[in-house]
C-alpha cells in the first residue's frame, strides 16, 4: 500500500518534475495536485507531457494535512505559512522554497524579511529536531566541522517531520565542496555556477524569451546572489565568505558549480581525490570521476544523479571542484522525493533510479 | 526471474537508448552490450550518462543465441546476417534496422542489394510467420485494406521469432495516417517530416556539427529518402505513392511529422475525429489531442508515446495530421522494447511508463 | 546627403532589425525611433547589441510626416491609422504590418476588421497605383497571370508611396512558387512552413519560455493561419486555394517554407530550373541553388538572401520547392529597406550587401 | 583603390569569417583564399552562406608576398613556417595562430615545441620590433607595468610587420583585467571563462555532435589550457599565476570570461569603475557597462566588439570582471582586421562598424 501524498505550487516547474517522477514511484500515490489560481485547469495545458484528465486542485490545507506527506513548491511567502500549519499538524513536509533552509537571521539578512518561525528554521543552531536542512549526504556540522567522516544529515532527516529542501546552487555547490573543507583555506573560495533556464521559474519574462536566451550566456545575480548565504551556512564552518557568481546558460536543463580554493599547504592532489571518494563511494546519487574527466550536465538529465570532479593546478595551488546536476532533478524535485522517502521510512532510492537522457 | 537480453550496436544511440530504458525494466536483464569494434572499452566514454565500470562486450552469436532476446541496434547489413543467425537458431529477434521491413524486392528497390533472405523479409507477403514487422498499433492488413478496424499486428509479434522494428518516421507516419486510409483519395498525401539530429546517429560528421545544426534548417534526402518505400509498403494498400520529404531541427530528439491529404468527398472532420479514437482510444501509448491543439515533441522526450491530431481545412478539402514522438522512443528504443515485451508474453507496457521529460 | 528616415514600432524585433541594419546604410540616417510607451526608455534596455546612448522616441506623426521615408513596424492597427495619415501627406511610407497587404474584402475576411481605407489595400485591384505590395522580384499580375515573364512589382514600388511590406511565410512562399505557376496544377499546393522563434514576436509569452521551446517542435494556426489569405492574394491567379501549415523551430532566425504541388502533366525537371533560373539569375537577393542541393536558413542569418531549390519526384509528379529566408531579413527589415531603396531612387542593393553570419 | 589580400586557412572558422568580414570592406579585396588539401573546392560546400562561384586556391608563398597582406588563419604548425617567410620578404602578415604570441620559451612550454623565430615570437621581450602581439587596446608593457595609463600596442602594431593575433580567451581576459592590474593582489586571479563550440573548429568531433552539445554544459582543459600561458604572457607584469578554467556552452558564437581577483586593501567600486572607463572610454570597441548590468554574448554577434562590466563585493573583497566578445569577432577576424587596418595605415574602424546581431 502506497503512501499518499499531495504537491503544492504544482504549476511551477519543480513542482511539475515531482508530478513526473512520482508516477514511477512504486511507494508513494499523488493524491492532490494543488496549484495557486489554476484549480480545475488541465495540467496538460501548462505541461503538454501530462497528456490526460488530471486538473489542478484547490490548495486546502485540511485535506494536505492529512496525507502522508506534502510537497511545497511554492515561493517562499505561502511556504513559511503552509509549511508551519503542515508542521504543527504532525504532517511530513518537503519545503522547495528557501523559506526554511537558514537560520532566522539569515533568512533576515537575505531575504528581507522577519522569519515568523525561527524555531523551524532548520539554519538556526536553536531550531527543533523536527526540522532539519535536506541534504542528505551533507556530513552533519555537529559531528565535527570541516571533517567528511562521520554522520551525514540523513539520519537526522530520517526522524524530522519538515525538510527544507536545499537550493539547486547550494546542492550543486555544497556536493563539491564539503569533502574538501579541511583541505582549503579560509576566504579563498570562488565558485562560478552555470545554470539553465528552467531554474527561473515558469512565468514567462522578457530575458527567458527564447529569442533572447539562444546562442546567449550572461552573468545575472552578482555579487549577492541569495543562494551565497545558503552555501555559506552550510558549508562546514571555518570557510569564510565566499564569492558566488551565477550565469545563465542556453539549455533548459542543468547545473554546473565550478568551485575554485586554495589548498592549504601540503594538500596534495591525492589528499583531494581521497577525501571525495571517502565521502561519495557509498553514496547512491553521487558519482565521483576521475580527474580530468569532467562532469557533462546533460548525462543527468531527469535523474537525482550528481557527477564531480576535482583537479589541482600545482602552479597556483589551486582545487577545481566541478559539480553537475540536473537543477530540476538533485537540484530539486528528485532531492525532494530522497528526502521523502527518508521521511517515510522507504528506501532511500525508491523511484530515483532512472538514468539521465542522453543524447 | 527476468529475462536475459542482448544489445548489439550498443554504442549506437538506438543501443545506448535500450540500455537506458531496460535499465529501469522489471522483466528484462541485458546480459550483453555488444558493440563493433569497442569491445572493452568502458561505456562511460562514450555516453556519460551511464557512468560506471560497464564496458562493452565483443559480438558472439552463440552466446547471443543462447539469450532469450536479442535487440540488433546495427545497421542493416550486420543485421542481416546476425538476424537470420539468431531467428534459425529460434532466438527471439527485434531488429531496429530496416533489414527485414520490406519486402525482398522493396528492399532491392530502396536498399540497392540482394535480400539474402525473403523469407524472412516481413514486408513479403510470402514471408514466414515467424518473422513481422514491429508496428503493434498498426491494422493488420490481413484483416482488411483501409480499414482501421479489426485486428492489429500486435497479435502477429507475439507469435512471431524476429520482429522487424519500424523505423522513425515510418511510426510516426503510419500512426498518424493509417486510421484515415479510407477517408484518404488514393494519390494525394504529402509527409513533411522533421527530425532532431540524434535520427541521424552517433558518427560525428560535419553536417552534424553543433555550430552548423544551431539555428539551422534543412531539408535533406528528398525526393527518395528510404524510409518512403517502408511507409508506402504498410500504409494501408490503395493509397499510391506519396511525397515524403525530411528536415533537420536543431534539436537532438524528437520526430514530427506533417501528414496532408485530399479527403474523400463527404468527409466530415467528425469522421476524422471518430477514425482516429476508434483507433487509439484504448491503445496505452497512442494520444489522440484534441483538434486544434497540436502535439508537441518534447512532450514525448524520453517516453514509448505518441502524441497526434487533425484539423480538416474546408476550403481545400485536405487534413492535416501532426504526428509526434521521440525518434529514440517510440521511434527506435521503446518500440523495439515494446515488441520485446509482446515477444516474452510481458505486458505490453512493462518498463514503458516513463513520461516525457518537460520542460 | 543622406535620406532621413523614421522607424515607428521600433520595440519590437521588426522595429529592431531596421535600426541595426540602417546604422550601416550610406544613404539613409535614423532620425526617428518610436515605439509606443517606451518614449524616454533606452533602446539598451531592450537591446544589448545597441549599447550607446540612444533613447526611443514618442510617435509624432507630425514629425514623422516630415521625414523622407517612414518604417511602419507597429502592429495592423495603428498601421492602417498612421500609413494612411503619412501616404495623405505625401511621405514614403514601407508598412510591415498586414494593414495594406490585402485587398479589402480579403482583410475582412482574414483579419475579421472593415478596412478603413481601400483606396491603400495594395490587394485590391481598384486601389490607387500610390500603394502597391512590396514583394519586388514577383512578376507583376498585370503583365499577365501565371507566367514568370515580364515586369517585376519592383517597377510600381518606385513610383509608389506607400509599399505593404510582405509577410515573412508570403516571401518566402511566393518566391518559391511564383515562376512555377504555369507549371502546377491548381488546387494541388501544400506549403509546410517553419520558423524561428522572432517570428512571433518580443513579448514575452509562455509558448516563447525558453524552456518550452528549447527541443521542441510544435505545429500552430492551422488550418486558417492568416498568412494563408495573403499567399493566395499574390500567388499568380488561378492556381486555387492552398493548405499553408506553419511550425514553430527551436531557433530564433530563419525560415523555411517547404512547398508541394502536383505538375501539369508533360513538365519537366528541366522545365522547372529554367523556370527559376529565368526568374531569378538577375535578381540581387534570390538565388537559385542546384537540384539536390537544400537551402539552410541559417545561410542567410541577418542577410537580406533568399536561397531556394526544386525537386521533382517522377514517382509522383510532384515538384518540392524548399525557400530559405531569415524571416527579419528578407521576410521583414531588410525587404522594407530594399523597398525603401526603390522609394528614395538608390540602388536598390544599399546597406543590404551582407552576407548570411554562418556559423 | 584597394589593399590586395590573401587568407589562408579559409575552411576554418576564423578564415571564412575573414572573407565573410572583407566582403564588406570597403579598403581591403580578398584575392586568394586558400585552404590546404581543398584548392578547387567550392567554398559553397563548407559554408552556405558563401553561395556562388568562388573555389578554394592552393597555398602559394610567392603569390601570397606579393600581397599587401596575408592572413594565416592556419593551425600554428604551418604558420610558423609561412609567417616567418612572409615577414622575411616584407609582406604584412596576420596571423590568428598561436605560432607567434609567446616568448620562445613560453611557446616551449605550452606548445612543447622549439619555436623555429625566436625573433618573430612577439612575446620576447627580445624580439625584432617588426612583430608585435596585436592587441590593439592593451597597454604598451614597455610604457610601465601594471598601469594602464600611456601607450597601447596600436601604435607597434602601426609599425610592425608581422601581427600575432590574440587568442579568443587571452582577447576577453585581458581586456577585462588589464586596466585593473594595480588593483589586484597578485596571485588570486582565477578565471572562468566560457565559450561556443565555433572555438573548437570545424572539424567534426564525437564531442561537437549537436546531440552531445545541445543541453549539455561541460569543463575542458583545466588545469593547463594554453591560453593560461598566453593570459599570463600578456597580463601586466607582477600578478602571478592564473588559474583558467575553460568550458563548452552550447551556443555556436560567443565568448565570455569571468575573473575574479582579490582587491588591494582600500580599493573602492569607483577606483574599479574609473579604471575601467579610463582605458576604454575612448576606444571604438570596447565598452563598460554600468555596474549591475552584464553583458551579453549574443549582444556582439558578428561584430567586432567588446562588452565588460565589473561588480565588486565588499563581503569578500573581490572584484567580478565580466567580459563578452564574439570569438570570431573580436576574439578572431574581426581583431585581425583591426590589426590589418593599422597594419596598412586605414582608418582603425573601416569595415568593422557592424552592430550584433540579436535577436
Amino acid at each position: 500500500m502506497a503512501y499518499r501524498a499531495g504537491i503544492v505550487g504544482a504549476s511551477g516547474y519543480g513542482g511539475v518534475e515531482l508530478v513526473r517522477l512520482l508516477t514511477s514511484h512504486p511507494g508513494i500515490d499523488v493524491e492532490v495536485v494543488a496549484a495557486h489560481g489554476q484549480a480545475g485547469e488541465p495540467v496538460a495545458n501548462l505541461f503538454p507531457n501530462l497528456a490526460g484528465d488530471r486538473h489542478f486542485d484547490a490548495i486546502d490545507p485540511d485535506e494536505l494535512a492529512a496525507l502522508d506527506v506534502v510537497f511545497l513548491a511554492t515561493p517562499h511567502g505561502p511556504a513559511l505559512d503552509l509549511g508551519a500549519v503542515l508542521h504543527d499538524a504532525g504532517t511530513r513536509v518537503v519545503d522547495l522554497s528557501a523559506a526554511f533552509r537558514l537560520s532566522a537571521d539569515g533568512f533576515g539578512t537575505w531575504y528581507h524579511d522577519v522569519h515568523p518561525r525561527p524555531d523551524l528554521a532548520a539554519g538556526d543552531d536553536a531550531a527543533a529536531t523536527s526540522t532539519v536542512y535536506g541534504l542528505p549526504e551533507l556530513p552533519d556540522p555537529v559531528g565535527g566541522a570541516r571533517d567528511a567522516g562521520g554522520a551525514t544529515l540523513r539520519d537526522r532527516i530520517r526522524e524530522a517531520t519538515l525538510v527544507a529542501n536545499p537550493g539547486c546552487y547550494p546542492t550543486a555547490t555544497l556536493l563539491g565542496l564539503a569533502p574538501l573543507a579541511s583541505l582549503i583555506e579560509p576566504g579563498t573560495i570562488v565558485v562560478d555556477a552555470k545554470s539553465g533556464t528552467s531554474g527561473a521559474g515558469r512565468p514567462a519574462k522578457d530575458h527567458l524569451h527564447f529569442s533572447h536566451v539562444h546562442g546567449d550566456l550572461v552573468t545575472y545575480g552578482a555579487p549577492a546572489h541569495r543562494h551565497t548565504g545558503e552555501i555559506e551556512r552550510w558549508l562546514p564552518a571555518g570557510l569564510g565568505a565566499i564569492t558566488f557568481t551565477p550565469h545563465l546558460v542556453p539549455m533548459s536543463r542543468g547545473l554546473l558549480a565550478t568551485c575554485y580554493g586554495k589548498l592549504v599547504d601540503g594538500t596534495s592532489a591525492t589528499d583531494v581525490q581521497d577525501a571525495l571518494h571517502s565521502a561519495y563511494d557509498h553514496e547512491p546519487f553521487v558519482h565521483v570521476l576521475a580527474s580530468g574527466t569532467f562532469p557533462h550536465t546533460k548525462a543527468l538529465a531527469g535523474s537525482n544523479g550528481c557527477q564531480l570532479s576535482a583537479v589541482v593546478d600545482d602552479r597556483t595551488g589551486r582545487v577545481t571542484v566541478t559539480s553537475a546536476i540536473d537543477n530540476l532533478g538533485k537540484g530539486a524535485a528528485g532531492q525532494a522525493i530522497q528526502n521523502a522517502n527518508l521521511l517515510l521510512g522507504l528506501e532511500e532510492t525508491t523511484g530515483l533510479t532512472a538514468i539521465g537522457m542522453y543524447p
